[in-house]
C-alpha cells in the first residue's frame, strides 16, 4: 500500500466535490442546460479576472492559449517582445519562430525576475512591437515577474501586455482592468484544480481592437473573434465542441473560490508560500528564485545527494510527487506546489517528506526542523484561543 | 476552504478505489454475479481470520454482531463472563441484561488491560459460564487485551472465547484457529476501510457446536445457524437482504490487504502506532493506556487546556477530526487512529495538527518536536539509499 500525494505545480489535486460534479452524466453542449452553466461560469471568470471585457474558454492546454494569443495579436513579419526567464518564457520564442514573427527576446538569468528597465529598453528599441509577452509566474524557476509595472509601460502606447498567468490566476491578486493587463491566460490544471484540457483568456478592449486589426490571423481553431461571437451573453456556447466536463468543473471551482472569498484565497496562497519558504530555509535548502512565486517553490537539492534519484525515490518509494528541474536545473532542484486545493497540512507534508527522504539518502538532517519553521508561520491561519 | 482530515478510530478513511468500486451500479443479490463476489469475499475473509471454519457477513454494525454472538451462544438464565475495561466492554453487560443472561463482570480500571489471572479466577468461580466475552482492542481507552492467553484458558474446557476484534482484525495478527479464538467479530468501518453497516464474524467449530446446542436462540434476524445454511459454498448468499455495496467494497479491500501482504499490513500498523506514541511522548503528552493498542492512540490533553474546546477547535477550525473521550475521560483525552488506510504522513499530520492546536490554545509547545520524534520512527518504512 502506498498513498499518493500530488504536490507538483500542475496538475494539482482535484477536490472531491469537483470530481463528483464532473462524474455526473455528461450533458450536450448545444442545449439551454449547458448554456446556463456556460453563462454562469463566464460571469464568474470575468469577476476573477476583475474585468468588464470579454473572457473566453478554449478547449486546449495553456500552451494552446499562448499560441492563440500570439497568432491573434501578430501575423507573419510583425514584431513582438517576449521575456525569457525560463522554460515557459522560452516558449513564446518557439511559437513566434513557427509563425515567422520577429520576436525580440529579453533573456533573464534563470531564477531572476525580468526588470522593468529591461522591458522599457526593449520597448524603446522596438516601438513597432505589437505586444510584450511575459509569464506572471515562471513555473520552471518558481519566479514572479513584475507584470503590474510592465503593463504600466504599455498602457498608453500602441502595444499590449500579454500575460501567461497559468500559475498565477487564482493565486495572486492581478486585477486586469486596473493594472491594464491586455491578455491574461490560464489553464485548468493549476489554481483551477481541474484536469488539464481547458484554457481561459481574459482579453481587454484594447487587445480586441488589436486582434480586429490583424490583417491575417493564421489560425482557424484558435480564431478568437470567432469564439467571441458565440461565447458572449445570449449565445452562451463555444464555436467548436467544448471540453464539457471541464467547463462544468470550472463552474464548480469558481463557486468554491467565491465562496472562500478572493481575499482569503490570495491570503491562503501567500501564507502557504511563506510557510514553505520558512521550512526550506530552516533546512538550509537554497531557493532557486530570487523573487519566489506564490504558486510554487523551487529549492536546490543538497549537492551530495543524487538529485535525479531523490525525486524518483520520493515519488516511487514514498508516494510523494514533486516536480524536478528542467534543462540546467535538471536533477538539481525540486519544485513543490502550494496552489489550488492545498492548505496548511500539505505544506507540513512537503516538509516531513523532504526531511525523511534526505535522512534516507544519508544526508544529515535534523528531523522536524523544516516542519517546525513551516508550522510556526502556518499557525497564523488559525485564530488564537483565549484562555 | 477547509480540507478535512478524518483521523478518528472509525469511521476511517475509505480509499478512492473502494469508493469507486462501491459507486458502480448496484447488482442484485440473488444472482450468480453477486454470489461469485460473495464466495470470493468469504474465502478471503477466512484467510484473514486464519480459520478453516465458517465466517459470516451480517448487515448490521459491530454492536449487532456482538448481540448476535451473545444471543446465539447464551439464552435466558445462562451464565457468561465479560471483561469490562471500557465503554465497549461495558456493552457486553448491557446486552446480557437485556436478555436476562447472568453476566459475570470482570471490571478493569480504564487504561489497564485485563489480566489473565482475573479471567482465570472468574472461570474457576463460574465453571458453568458459556463464554468469556472480551475486546481485543478496547477503543475507548485504546488498550489491547491479552486475547491469546485468554483463549488458551478456554481451549480445553466447555467455554468459548468470544472476541470483539472490531478495531483489531486486519490491524494485528490474531490467527483464530491457532490461538483457539471461538468467535471473532469485526465491523466494516475500521481496518476494513468501508462505510459502517457490515459486520463480519469468524466462528470456530467449537462455537458452532455450542450454538447448535442452544435450546432457545431468541433472535430471528441474527440467527447464525440460518445464516450459515446459505452463506456456505454452493449457496453463496445471505439469509436476508445484504448490504450489497459493502460486500462489494469488502471484496475490494480484502484484495487490497492481500495484495499488500498480511505481514506488511501488520508491520505497517505496528510502525504507525510506534511513531504516534513516540510523537506524543516527545510532546510530553501522557498515554491513556498502559498497554497501548496498535489501532489507535489515546493521550491526555494538557490540564491547562480546555479539552472539550480543543477537540472541537481541531475539527471545526482546523478540519482535523479526532475522537474525544467518553464518561470519565470526556473532555480530557484525544484518540487518534492509525488503522486502515493510513500511512506515514497521516501520523505526521496528527502531530503537526496537535502542535499547532496546542500553540493556538496558548500552551507552550515547541513546534516540530512531536513530528520529529514520529518521523525518526516512521523513516524506517522507507529503505536507506546507499551513496
Amino acid at each position: 500500500m502506498m498513498k499518493q500525494y500530488l504536490l507538483s505545480p500542475g496538475p494539482t489535486v482535484i477536490p472531491e466535490q469537483v470530481l463528483l460534479r464532473m462524474a455526473a452524466p455528461i450533458i450536450h453542449h448545444r442545449t439551454p442546460q449547458f448554456s446556463k452553466i456556460f453563462a454562469e461560469t463566464r460571469t464568474m471568470l470575468q469577476k476573477l479576472h476583475q474585468t468588464t471585457s470579454d473572457t473566453l474558454m478554449l478547449s486546449c492546454s495553456g500552451t494552446g492559449a499562448m499560441e492563440a494569443a500570439v497568432m491573434n495579436v501578430c501575423t507573419t513579419g510583425d514584431t513582438m517582445i517576449y521575456v525569457n526567464a525560463g522554460k515557459f518564457g522560452e516558449r513564446w520564442g518557439n511559437i513566434a519562430a513557427k509563425h515567422h514573427i520577429h520576436a525580440i527576446e529579453i533573456k533573464v538569468t534563470w531564477g531572476d525576475a525580468v526588470t522593468v528597465d529591461a522591458v522599457k529598453a526593449a520597448l524603446d528599441a522596438h516601438p513597432q512591437a505589437k505586444a510584450v509577452f511575459v509569464q506572471a509566474s515562471e513555473t520552471s524557476t518558481t519566479t514572479e515577474n513584475p507584470i503590474q509595472a510592465i503593463a504600466a509601460l504599455t498602457k498608453d502606447i500602441d502595444c499590449l501586455t500579454v500575460v501567461d498567468a497559468i500559475t498565477a490566476l487564482g493565486v495572486i491578486d492581478m486585477p486586469m482592468d486596473d493594472w491594464g493587463l491586455d491578455i491574461v491566460i490560464s489553464g485548468s490544471q493549476k489554481a483551477f484544480m481541474l484536469p488539464p484540457g481547458l484554457a481561459t483568456m481574459g482579453i481587454s478592449e484594447k487587445a480586441w481592437a488589436m486582434i480586429e486589426s490583424n490583417p491575417d490571423c493564421q489560425t482557424f481553431y484558435f480564431d478568437l473573434l470567432t469564439e467571441r461571437k458565440v461565447q458572449q451573453a445570449g449565445k452562451d456556447t463555444t464555436a467548436w465542441t467544448p471540453a464539457i466536463s471541464l467547463i462544468v468543473g470550472l463552474n464548480e471551482v469558481l463557486n468554491m473560490m467565491f465562496s472562500e472569498g478572493l481575499d482569503q484565497l490570495y491570503a491562503r496562497h501567500t501564507l502557504l508560500a511563506k510557510g514553505t519558504r520558512a521550512g526550506f530555509n530552516a533546512l538550509g535548502m537554497k531557493l532557486v528564485s530570487k523573487v519566489p512565486a506564490t504558486s510554487a517553490t523551487g529549492v536546490f537539492i543538497p549537492e551530495t545527494v543524487d538529485g535525479g534519484a531523490f525525486v524518483k525515490y520520493l515519488r516511487d518509494v514514498m508516494g510523494v510527487t514533486f516536480a524536478g528541474g528542467q534543462d540546467d536545473l535538471k536533477n538539481r532542484i525540486i519544485r513543490v506546489a502550494h496552489l489550488g486545493y492545498y492548505d496548511v497540512f500539505d505544506v507540513c507534508n512537503i516538509m516531513s517528506a523532504v526531511e525523511i527522504a534526505l535522512n534516507r539518502f544519508g544526508y544529515p538532517v535534523q528531523m522536524g526542523v523544516g516542519v517546525a519553521a513551516a508550522q510556526t508561520v502556518l499557525a497564523e491561519r488559525f485564530p488564537k484561543v483565549e484562555a
